[in-house]
């Protein structure tokens, strides 16, 4: 484990992050099984999250995938989730920009972390031929897709949920 | 493609659900980076859905990982990831042993899908040193841990959200 210092900006990681040693080989492999089309191309484009945002956005499942669609009619709401390729993977402290002070990386939705893998929330719009049209997503254009879930409110929604730090930064 | 018939037993596809052969090589890896510590040994075990049970189950994180959960004090409800590691990734319409028809993985919350990534709400009790214990797992003891998220209600939670066959089902 190492410490990010002033000497250390080079490499990306700030003052008071922490980087891991990853291990050599990976333990199981994932599948890129679709791509999502967003209107943002570069990181500072993209709102800080999906709810920021009405952008109609389109999910594109590769054709082997696109028969496990059946039976989305009517369903409202579902989860993606997506491949943070550009992620480093190696920070388990990290001092996001906003906020200016060290959290670790399971307390943040940061897409740094050991498996760069994002979740969103969306709201469905259209089913086509293969494709989904959503709204909610945050990530920039061509992000691969690993999964999609239906949201089922009885084992997803828990509307009393407190995030400590960040409950304390907004009173 | 292809698609289960009665002569396909064997391999535990049953009739009506469609396979796909997937890609020869993964497009990304992923790293185990702890356990899940769960009452259940057995498949049968297993709740249906994590908040049929009160049982207390442990999130062990591997040493390299234990600083990532800095910061986490005061938060009430985490996101699991956690990885599939006996369910069959081939599967794109399945036949789930309680209903009886087929329907699309994607609408589907089974284990079996292309990459086998499990999501659970849990109601954090405690944190120790590298550890979780938490509420609302349904999982098998010693499931790989992929990653831990704060939950957001106000990107995360859907009060209204229906899924389609799941509302006609119990109409």
């Amino acid at each position: 484990m190492s410490s990010g210092g002033s000497d250390s900006g080079d490499f990306g990681v700030r003052a008071g992050e922490v980087t891991v040693e990853l291990p050599a080989q990976p333990d199981a492999g994932l599948y890129f099984i679709g791509r999502l089309r967003t209107p943002w191309t570069t990181r500072a484009q993209c709102p800080k999250n999906g709810r920021d945002s009405d952008a109609v956005c389109t999910v594109e499942l590769d054709p082997p995938f696109r028969p496990a669609l059946e039976g989305l009619e009517g369903t409202t709401h579902l989860w993606l989730l997506y491949w943070m390729d550009h992620a480093p993977r190696n920070l388990v402290v990290q001092v996001p920009r906003q906020y200016g002070r060290g959290r670790g990386t399971f307390a943040l939705r940061s897409p740094a972390r050991p498996n760069a893998i994002a979740l969103s929330a969306v709201e469905v719009l259209g089913i086509g031929e293969g494709t989904l049209s959503v709204r909610g997503l945050d990530c920039l254009d061509g992000t691969p897709l690993l999964d999609i879930k239906p949201y089922f409110a009885s084992t997803d929604c828990y509307p009393t949920a407190v995030v400590g730090w960040h409950r304390s930064k907004t009173e």
